[in-house]
């Protein structure tokens, strides 16, 4: 049936149609007036999604090139950076790191456990040189579904005094509580094809004043991604390269809706669809990759036993036409992930446990028990 | 009166309605075979437009940042490089080079004036020992309307041997003949908001087979912007990061226009746009900036006296809702420029010369007689 796709992935994540609608208008000059109000009106939203103070930038690029960003501005070559690997994007903005010369200390953990925030104590207490210039966090691993303990780790980073905090808020902002002023987080990447609830093609990086102390010693070559650009621009509700008008026509909606809801709101909306598809899932006799203790309100990650999650994502495809993601490197094929995050409602996860149910007992699962997963998500809900 | 604003400014561009909602269709997953197979139709067809069978790669980024990589793909720090500077483009493509540690001579001529190709005949033929790696060119200055010699100066490229030639054809692609393997040239860096009728945010690197192996050991870093890794996925119909899923519905839709129309038939339409453009506002009075000889197909600038460029700007838009571009740096407030590429036919020129006219008679100058534009405009379009 045409036009009946329902998108669960981690990204990009479903979009609202009058957000969808407003990007169907035609584009104006990105130098008139009228942009110019738009931008203004985005900049303030911005802030108060970060909950913050200090500049939120916008660029024309996926979430990888905010982060790539939110690395590059503040560094020297063979500055010395601490980074938190325990999945897919971790080790990315390791890659990130070497790529651009920087003297890289790696501190994993298993892909589906959280990163130990005593590892990071340990190093930066024993670094009374202060070599230590970044510590990077990713906030919520969208390859396993995992939360790290980014409160627990920035405290360290603050009391080492120097390093500033890199994190990698891509699936967290918007689904969880990313207080950034509060916690005092220098840098913050996002991007706008997750909680945002717009499509891919615009990413965000929030600087706090201590990295914008960093910007003017750091020594990494940077023209398109030279944030310094992009803060004398945003001060002139401008950019400094054309930006993607049509997406920001989208933004400007969402970021409405967003504040409509309320920040708080947004946050219970994300627990409880968790705690559902999570219930749901256990109900069905499916095991889940990470622990309920650390479990990202942005997407979980699913490792099935008896079938497998590449016939569990197919099946639900062909006949209910639902697309769930599937693993990242060594776990592709051994688990499948459900995006929860964005415009996604409690109605959504009864229906994709439902299928999923459904789903199961086509492929000949021993374990199901018809209704249980439904009955276990609407307790929940309930 | 609402939504009856007309853009004619050298980019964003007008977008055809058929492109604005296949945009506001709902994302699919970018990992998805369905996507795939968008991607795979849309390769074939952006080689088609850059008549050539090397590598098309796609990134999410203005048309600056496609020119980033275009040079920083393809070098190594202290290589020595040539840029032609006669506008805001190539001084910026300058200012990335230096950014990055080449060792940059450039090659002026006055805003407004195009290149002189025995400048560079004599700087690469004096190049006996090969020091120049490569000669960064636009094509087509979005500044002054100004069409420099690529032609003639890649043939001196050739001749030195060793040097790479990289285009900015971010307003020629799609408005003028570029035959990229006829005339060899090694990298061609555009953007979606110009001649592909598309809103911005998508850049684009053609990639020659020379270039791919000066890629093999150029040493400035890069992660985002490592072209090795697009070349990857596009083999692969896919994308090393999220690619905006939107714009690349209307991408696809925009690239079948264009093939239908034809290239021929394009290049041919861009030209009568430009001449009758320039026989409108020859005739109205108004000086242009660029010569005859030496017109951008895409934008047309013009240096007005007794009126000042502002008044005519901000008159025409508010009366008949027309947006055209202002000057850049030193030629803001002196010239104004008049966008003619994309989704522009000759209707909107006849419109565009008569509300001039009509803006110019509002501001009392004496110069102009009526009707005589459009008279002028109507004689090259009878």
């Amino acid at each position: 049936m045409e036009d009946k796709h329902m998108l669960m992935i981690p990204g990009p994540t479903p979009v609202p149609e009058k957000v969808l609608l407003a990007m169907a208008k035609h584009p104006i000059g990105h130098r008139s007036s009228g942009f110019g109000e738009i931008c203004a009106e985005i900049t303030e939203n911005l802030k108060w999604l970060h909950q913050t103070q200090s500049d939120v930038l916008m660029l024309t690029v996926s979430g990888t090139g905010a982060m790539e960003a939110g690395i590059i501005n503040f560094l020297c070559p063979g500055d010395r950076v601490l980074v938190g690997n325990n999945g897919k994007f971790g080790e990315r903005w390791g890659k990130i790191s070497r790529a651009f010369g920087l003297e890289v200390e790696e501190i994993t953990a298993e892909w589906g456990k959280p990163l130990d925030s005593e590892d990071f104590r340990k190093k930066l207490e024993a670094d009374v040189q202060k070599h230590i210039k970044a510590v990077i966090i990713t906030h919520s691993e969208t390859s396993t579904g995992v939360i790290n303990p980014l409160e627990t780790i920035n405290k360290y980073v603050k009391n080492h005094g120097k390093a500033l905090i890199i994190v990698d808020a891509v699936t967290s902002l918007g689904a969880i509580n990313v207080p950034v002023d509060d916690w005092g987080l220098d840098v913050v990447g996002s991007g706008s094809q997750k909680g945002y609830m717009i499509p891919p093609g615009l990413g965000f990086v929030c600087v706090s004043q201590k990295a914008w102390e960093a910007y003017e010693t750091a020594t990494l070559p940077k023209f398109y991604l030279d944030l310094g650009a992009y803060r004398k621009a945003t001060c002139k509700n401008s950019s400094p390269f054309t930006p993607p008008v049509n997406l920001i026509y989208g933004l400007q909606v969402a970021l409405e809706m967003m504040k409509s809801e309320g920040l708080k709101e947004m946050f219970t909306r994300h627990c409880r669809l968790t705690e559902a598809t999570r219930a749901g899932v256990k109900a069905l006799g499916l095991p889940l990759l990470a622990d309920d203790e650390v479990a990202s309100t942005a997407v979980t990650a699913v490792m099935p036993t008896g079938v497998t999650a590449e016939d569990i994502r197919s099946t639900i495809k062909k006949q209910f036409d639902i697309s769930l993601a599937g693993g990242q490197d060594h776990l592709k094929g051994k688990i499948f992930r459900i995006g929860h995050l964005g415009f996604v409602s409690e109605r959504d996860i009864l229906t994709m446990i439902a299928a999923l149910e459904s789903t199961l007992i086509t492929l000949g699962s021993q374990k199901v028990t018809p209704g249980a997963g439904v009955a276990a998500a609407s307790k929940i809900l309930g």
